[in-house]
């Protein structure tokens, strides 16, 4: 390879401050040291959490940064000791690691990894706690372990799933983040049953493949909630089967739904990040055995709460980071069961633009019609 | 049967207001209806709720009334269409009833049965909503469906496990709530698996019962956290095998429990009944699966609360009544394990007084040395 051991310069989408427009800048990309992989990135999809951060409310937000985490694309090199990927791998970036020996990914339950957490928490490297990316030798900090929005970057080796070659990237993207949790909070995390009651907080993407994951579930009723009414007609593609709008009840949404389903849902899903639906999550679960699930990141500082009955007469209060899917072993598994039909991803894709335009790709996801804005890089 | 279908006047101690000594009164207690049956109380003893009732906090408290609902007696008769226990058998009042056949029995998901709540809760008979007890004409309360300061009570056939004759009522009373409580807290709804570390906030009967249990389970450490550091020494008998008084640290509770374990406790059971040492219960388990269960009962109206992140990074909050056991199918299991020396219950009992005596019973509840004082009826 030609750029192997190189420095790159390439395009990337650069947040200097909060809330500024990114700038389109001309940015380094250092080659990748020991257990580091450097990835041509082809496409990328923008995410609340790209937006969050943005926004300078995340007070772990580093500026001036590359942000991005819902992509595909190519190694392009690989640094000392990396054995499970090679250059030409089509891969997806994966900003929940998994190193496969420590002792989270040994647990068996959960898919948080903490090798590498003290360095992409920081935006930098594990390897000598540095950045990869500079603009005219000012370093940038990294995101997520991921920082996609940038034509190569620089991610950990435990942090790259590697892909059938045959999927198309501009699609499979989306298995970086949005998708597989919401499909794994249904299958991993509260683990639906045939036949149960689900309710949906929010018909976003997030939420649409929740709804998605609770059909294959085969669940009976899956009651989506939403207070913007153009949600809907396209939920029902996602298997939703009936809508409320808050806005539409003087009673809490809670009781309307626990006056539903005659006593409560089975299952239900925040996508939001709504501290207040939190709780109305919750509390809309039917005694006994409902299960709630928080999907959505509220603001930082913010606090749910609840009276403790609540869960004392059974009700159980649950949360999930990437649908509790382990990354490295099981998003190759998704990009499969896309290649085979069996999950959807084209129809989560409402607009295609390009990394120039990725301003605007933010602007469209603050508006309603949007769920995934994919970008070519 | 000489008393059967007639009125029984007996002793009974009597709530007449909150706060205010119970007097112990001859109360006219009426022969079962459809669907009852009249027990012969031998022994009860006392536990928090019946103080928490009487002291007028609870806003569902009902006055007058008969408390008690930890106890053990005989058949005396039964009303029409009782068909499984008859006069002579030896029962356990369970507030928890089990109808085997409402929506909750038969969802294999819960104990909480859902049959006579609509009766019991507002301290009546479901039959004619009336009250079986009263003192010179003025009708005195039920409560739990139990009532057990009495030493005749009426409860529902869906009220009453039968079980092993040979069994001390004196000492298997104590199986009408908080040693399975703590038990089935670990056994049935935390399923604590062998080699876990468990923390229990409380180092009375139920977190005793918590501590016996997680010991069963196989548990490696067994950390017993109390303000009352008189509760240690009693508590290792029980299984603990590190104690730990808050008021020794500057840290908060969750960050000393953190820190001792590498990251967090596997589960942990709050067994007092405060809402902001549920949030540190919850706060104290380790990153990815810890889950806490919450045991203790908080004053109407408090409420707990925690960042969403905590559960999104995978830690569980549940709840727990009655341990999760079914109280007709597996009360009368409970009292043959404790045959087989499979459980403890002696040791739990510190006091024995008489019914005469049950206003110094209750005062010996709030003293720190009393866990369970049992009353002969
Ligand atoms: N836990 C994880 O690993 C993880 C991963 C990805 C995304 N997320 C989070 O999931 C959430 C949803 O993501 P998304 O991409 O689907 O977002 P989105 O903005 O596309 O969807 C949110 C939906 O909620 C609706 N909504 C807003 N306020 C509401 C209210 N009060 N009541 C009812 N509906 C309301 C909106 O109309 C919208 O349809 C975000 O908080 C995101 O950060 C979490
Ligand atoms: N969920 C159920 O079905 C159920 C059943 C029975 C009892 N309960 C509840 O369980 C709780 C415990 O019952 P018990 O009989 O063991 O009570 P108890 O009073 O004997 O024990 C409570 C213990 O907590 C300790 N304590 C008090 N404040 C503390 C603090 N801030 N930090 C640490 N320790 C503290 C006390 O010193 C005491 O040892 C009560 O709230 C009771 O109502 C619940
Ligand atoms: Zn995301
Ligand atoms: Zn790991
Ligand atoms: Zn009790
Ligand atoms: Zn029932």
């Amino acid at each position: 390879m030609a750029t192997q051991g190189k420095v790159i310069t390439c395009k990337a989408a650069v947040a200097y401050e909060p809330n500024k427009p990114l700038v389109i800048e001309d940015v380094e990309v250092a080659p990748p040291q020991a257990g580091e992989v450097r990835v041509q990135i082809l496409f990328t999809a923008l995410c609340h959490t790209d937006a969050y951060t943005w926004s300078g409310k995340d007070p772990e937000g580093l500026f001036p940064c590359i942000l991005g985490h819902e992509a595909a694309g190519i190694v392009e090199s690989v640094g000392e000791g990396v054995t499970e990927v090679k250059p030409g791998d089509h891969v997806i970036p994966c900003y929940q690691a998994e190193c496969k020996e420590c002792k989270f990914c040994k647990s068996g339950k959960t898919n948080l990894c903490g090798k590498i957490r003290g360095a992409t928490g920081v935006g930098v490297m594990m390897n000598d706690k540095k950045s990869r990316f500079s603009v005219r030798g000012t370093p940038i900090y990294h995101f997520m372990g991921t920082s996609t929005f940038s034509q190569y970057t620089v991610v950990h080796d435990v942090s790259v799933a590697k892909i059938d070659p045959k999927a198309p990237l501009e699609k499979v993207c989306l298995l970086g983040c949005g998708v597989p949790t919401g499909l794994g909070a249904v299958w991993n995390t509260a683990k639906v049953e045939a036949g149960s009651n689900v309710a949906i907080f929010g018909l976003g993407t997030v939420g649409l493949a929740v709804a998605e994951g609770a059909k294959s579930a085969g669940a009976s009723r899956i009651i989506g909630i939403d207070i913007d009414n153009r949600k809907f007609e396209r939920a029902k593609d996602f298997g939703v089967t009936e809508f409320v709008n808050p806005k539409d009840h003087d009673k809490p949404i809670q009781q309307v739904l626990v006056d539903m389903t005659d006593g409560g849902v089975d299952y239900s899903f925040e996508c939001i990040g709504n501290v207040s639906i939190m709780r109305a999550a919750l509390e809309c679960c039917h005694k006994g055995w409902g299960t709630s699930v928080i999907v959505g990141v509220a603001a930082s500082g913010q606090e749910i709460s609840t009276r403790p009955f609540q869960l004392v007469t059974g009700r159980v209060w649950k949360g999930t980071a990437f649908g509790g899917f382990k990354s490295r072993s099981q998003v190759p598994q998704l990009v499969d069961k896309y290649m085979n039909k069996e999950i959807k991803i084209d129809e989560y894709i409402t607009h295609n633009l390009t990394l120039e335009e990725i301003n605007k790709a933010f602007d469209l996801l603050h508006g309603g019609d949007c769920l995934r804005c994919v970008l070519k890089v």
